[in-house]
Order: C-alpha cells, then sequence, then structure tokens
C-alpha cells in the first residue's frame, strides 16, 4: 500500500519568543545546532519511509514561503494551505482528502512538525510496526511516548496491557493534561502513555471516522475536494475551512473511535516545549552552561545562552536564559519560562507587532 | 587671589564595562539620566567659583578630543596631556606649574572628574570655606566625606576636632583602606573621615611641598615648565614625565607634609565606584528597578536596566545589572560586579581589544 505522509505545520508557538515570533514559529527554527529546523529534521526522519512527492505539509499560509525556502524538495502541490487555524481534525481532514484524490486509499502516517527525536532508526521500526497495524484493517494508530515524570503539560493515553496486535495495544481511552495527583497515579498503575500528537491509519479508515464522528466537517471536506484543480479551489477552501468548528482530532475521533491501537515508543522523544528543552538535546558544558554565540562567562552557572551577532558577559549569574534574537533579547529564570508569553501580551496591547 | 581648578581626567576605570572602555573611560560616560557626562557635571558645578577659562583638565593625550568636544567652553591650552599615567602627584605638580607659569600665584582646587555630588550649593559653600584656609597660609586642605557604613574602598583622614581654623579641622594622619574591622573603629572614634581626593591649595604652597617631599618630580616639573611654549615642550614633557615615579598625592605629600587642614562635606558625595551606584543616584520604580531604555519587564525586581536600541524583556529576575553598550552586553549579579573586571582580563587574554 502507498505510504504518505502529513506533517502539520501550521503552529504560531509563543514559547521560543524572541526567536520565533507569528512570522518565524517554532518549526521554522534550528533549536539543535547542527543549522537544520525542526521541519528539516521531520522530514529527515520520514524519508526512509516516505518518498519526498508523497510527504504533505499542512501550514497556514503566512508560512508557504519559509515551507518551500527550508524544503525545496517537497512538490509545491503538496503544500497544503490552511486559511486559518482549525486545530488537528480539519487540517488532518484536508491531508486526507488531497491523498485520498491522489491515490485512492494510501495508508498515512501524520506528524507535528516541532518535536525532536532521538533515535531516528528506533522511531522508523517503530512506525513500521504501526503501518502494519494500520494496514491490517480499519485501525487507528497511534505512537504513545513511555512516561519518565509525571508530566502535567501532556495529554495521556490508556491501554489495555493484555490485548495487542503485532507491538500495538489495545486503547482504552484518551484523557486531557491531568494534575500532579492524577499524573503520578498514571505513572504508577503502568497503563498510561504520553499522547505523542503521531498517528498512522489508512486514508480510507480516518475518513470514515471523520463521517461519522465529524459529519459536519467530512461534508464540508468533501466540497473542498471537489473543487481542487478548479477555478473556484481556493474560494471554496477559504469559505468551507474557515466555517469549520475548531477541533482536535483527540477531541473530534479518537476519543469517539473504536478499534484503537497505540505503538509504544521509545526513541528519545521531546517535544521541544520550552526553552528549558535546548538543556536537554544540547551537551552542557562542566558549569552546567549550554552555550552558542559569543559568551564570555564568569562565575556563571546551569544557564542556557544564546547569542547573536553581539559579545554578552555574564557574570555571577545562575540559571537563566538568555536568548539573544538581534533586535530584541531575553533574560529569563529558568522557573518563569512559562511567564515569556506575559511578554508578548505586553508587546500585544502597546501595538509592537513587529516584536511579536 | 585668582581662583583656579585643576580637574583630573586620566582615569581609565573598569568598572563601567561594557559602556566604558580604555578609549571611552568613565568620566566621560553619562551615568546619571540627564545626558551629561561625569566631566560636564564636574566644570558646571565648579563654574560658580572658577572662571571657564582658568579650569584646567589633566588628561591622558589618547583622551584629548572627548574633553574638546565634551568642554568646548575650555581653552585648548588648559587641557594639560600627560603622555602616560603616574597617578596624582605628578598630575597635579604638571597642573601647578602650568598655573604657576600664568599668574605667578594663585589658589588651586584639585577635583576628580568621575564623582558626583547632590547639594551643588552646599559643595560650593564648602569650597569656598576650604579656600579660606588655603588662602589664609600656606596650608593644604582636603575635603572630607562624613562616612555612613564602614566602607573598605576609600582611604580615611583622622582629624583632631578641637584644633580649628574656621570651618576646617587639623589633620593628623592619612590612612589607607582598611579592613573591615578597623573601618568599623574608624566609624565608631567618630575622629574619621572619608578621603575623596578634593584637594584646596596655593599653587606656591603645593610646588614648596613638592619640592621638599618630591624633590626629583619637583626638578623634572621644572624642566618641563620651562619648555612650555618652545619648540621642545613636547618632547620634554614625554621624556620628563613618563621618567617620573608612579605617585599619589596622598602618599607623596599629604602623609608627610604639615600644616594640613580637613573640612567636612555634606552634600551627596558618590564616587560611582560601580553601576550599583546608578541605584543611589536614580530612582527605582516601585519594583526596586531603574530602567532607562526598552525594556519590558515581567516580575522582575531590584534590577539596574541600561538598554540601548534593542528591545530587552526580562522575566522573573532578582537583583541583576544588565548594560547594553551595542556591540556588547553585561548580565551581572549585583553581588559580583566587582568581578566586571574578570571579564576584561579574558578580554585581553583572548586579544579582543575592540571591546576593552
Amino acid at each position: 500500500m502507498k505510504r504518505t505522509a502529513l506533517i502539520m505545520a501550521g503552529g504560531r508557538g509563543e514559547r521560543f519568543w524572541p526567536k520565533s515570533r507569528k512570522a518565524l514559529p517554532k518549526q521554522f527554527l534550528s533549536l539543535t545546532g547542527d543549522g537544520k529546523t525542526m521541519i528539516q529534521l521531520t522530514v529527515e526522519r520520514i524519508s526512509p519511509l516516505v518518498e519526498l512527492e508523497d510527504i504533505y505539509i499542512a501550514t497556514n499560509r503566512d508560512y508557504k514561503h519559509l515551507v518551500l525556502e527550508q524544503l525545496p524538495g517537497i512538490p509545491e502541490e503538496n503544500i497544503l494551505c490552511e486559511p486559518v487555524g482549525r486545530n488537528t481534525a480539519p487540517c488532518i481532514g484536508l491531508g486526507a482528502e488531497h491523498i485520498a484524490r491522489k491515490y485512492g486509499d494510501a495508508s498515512m502516517i501524520v506528524l507535528p512538525s516541532d518535536h525532536l527525536i532521538q533515535y531516528t532508526a528506533i522511531f522508523t521500526n517503530t512506525l513500521k510496526a504501526a503501518l502494519h497495524v494500520a494496514e491490517a484493517s480499519d485501525n487507528l494508530v497511534t505512537i504513545g511516548i513511555t512516561p519518565d515524570m509525571p508530566e502535567t503539560g501532556y495529554g495521556y493515553i490508556k491501554f489495555n496491557s493484555d490485548e495487542m496486535m503485532g507491538s500495538a495495544y489495545a486503547v482504552e481511552r484518551f484523557v486531557e493534561k491531568p494534575n500532579l495527583e492524577t499524573a503520578k497515579q498514571y505513572l504508577e498503575s503502568e497503563q498510561y502513555l504520553w499522547n505523542s500528537g503521531m498517528f498512522i491509519w489508512k486514508v480510507s479508515t480516518i475518513l470514515k471516522n471523520m463521517e461519522r464522528h465529524m459529519p459536519e466537517t467530512y461534508q464540508g471536506l468533501n466540497r473542498i475536494r471537489d473543487a481542487i484543480g478548479t477555478a473556484e479551489q481556493e474560494s471554496v477552501l477559504e469559505r468551507e475551512f474557515t466555517a469549520f468548528k475548531s477541533e482536535s482530532v483527540d477531541y473530534g475521533i479518537m476519543e469517539k473511535a473504536e478499534n484503537i491501537w497505540i505503538v509504544p515508543g521509545s526513541f528519545g522523544w521531546d517535544d521541544v516545549g520550552s526553552w528549558l528543552a535546548v538543556e536537554r538535546f544540547n551537551k552542557a558544558n562542566e558549569f552546567g552552561n549550554v552555550i552558542s554565540g559569543d559568551f564570555v562567562t564568569i562565575d556563571t552557572k546551569n544557564c542556557i545562552l544564546q547569542g547573536k551577532d553581539k559579545l554578552i558577559a555574564t557574570v555571577g549569574i545562575r540559571d537563566l536564559i538568555v536568548v539573544d534574537a538581534g533586535d530584541a533579547l531575553l533574560i529569563c529564570q529558568k522557573d518563569n519560562a512559562g511567564s515569556i508569553k506575559k511578554v508578548l501580551e505586553i508587546l500585544n496591547r502597546s501595538n509592537r507587532q513587529e516584536y511579536v
């Protein structure tokens, strides 16, 4: 069966300000020190399984030029531009319709564009295992990450360890981000995995489920599909997509569907949720500092330091994140990384769009 | 009696890096938020007592262009350029010879160029009182600051509270920077004032004392004086001044001379010894931050923030000094302000002269 992939790259994350901006979200940034952007790494990672011409990128139309620039090997017609963000369900539906139109049926790997994975061979093999389950029947397959801490920032998936198909376990339910107490119970129970946001299914399977669980969206997607290649393609997409209810595929489909399976992944996954992630995938020096750029450090410990074109000297500081983006610079205590969005609120309120 | 002033402006302070550089020392910086540089404020402060044409500036020749730029009212021939720094005694001797050559005798106020004074009227009156004592006889007069803490960074002057002349007390001795225990004893004794580095005397008096206590320097100064206005002026200055022993006027003369008097000054004196001084003479906002430049602050307290041309956002930080100088930026914990010189050591060692 033809194997395709849909990479979701419409996000406008604020947590990597000042490097990320509305005009340059996280997936288009290089954060790993190898010069490759998150979306380039995502394509590179999937390319042993899927031909470049079968990789689709769903993004906001504001970012089409970034995709073209960063991924010159992807055919332009595979860049699916959402007129507005409507969460993952409409995005996946749009991708599925495009693939169905080209191939009839095919298997489809859905991936976020802004995660990092350390062990790519294990990742590839995990996806292969998931594909086998997805292609065997009308199964919806997801990749679950084995938790190593009671993280409250992720959704969890409960599985049944007694019911297996290949390497996959039967999914009992999807649950929202828990509080700390609940997250601890999940870990102890050994019955929950983190929801990685990666899905594997046949195009026919996801569309059948969309027809059943999100019928209005499904009708709109069909109208979009019928207009592809016609003069009305853009106007129909604009009208129908804008009218979609904003819905995640987790809530809109996975929490309601049957035949859901999960393959546990152990490939060093990181959702790169904030600047703190930089410490996890870059080696710190003997003082606990992760440094890129032109820094002179005196008595400086456990800091994340990202410079640009100016010399930055640090003296006597601890546990700070310093990021120079050229026109703007951030100095943030690590414990307060979550408050970076407040900077953006202030910049928005004071109409300083050039910095947002 | 003609009243003149010598402003000593040869210092190369490192403690205001990255704003201060070898090519732009502290006395040529504006640190008070009113746009005026330290040396401009010094001249402004002395001008009720001394005509502009009788104010002399002693500086390193590297800084002559800065003096000309910042003090256009001072005659160019009053800018006395030291070929090298030889501490305060040769500097003051050079000034005294120039004044003596022009006026025969005159009273002479010697002032550092990089201190701040809050109450200028009290300052003026204090100097007037000192001038009366200096002009009355062959007295060497200094201004002492009443200590408000056991500071270990200043020299102290012991005075005799029973022996007065006008507003001045007889000086018993000059002492070097004490340790904390000794400094506490000084405060308790009520017999010590801080050495402010400001002196008032007649030109004839200081030259007589120089002849007696620093005879070699005095001979060299006479040779420099004889060459003024001749074709050899520069070469003689270069040769003689370079040969001088580096000596402070405190050690070379004041610790040995007689007839020393001290006038206590209570005019809000600050030697502006480090970035921490910025807090003392600029009003902090409700969060204890002293801010100049383009900052967005979230949960930021008790910081000194000096921006330049880029937006700087601070999140969750405490007790930091942040100074953007354009090509270089400093982030320093307040307690570690003394370690800024280590940054300069590293820059020097790595031959990055453009930043020093």
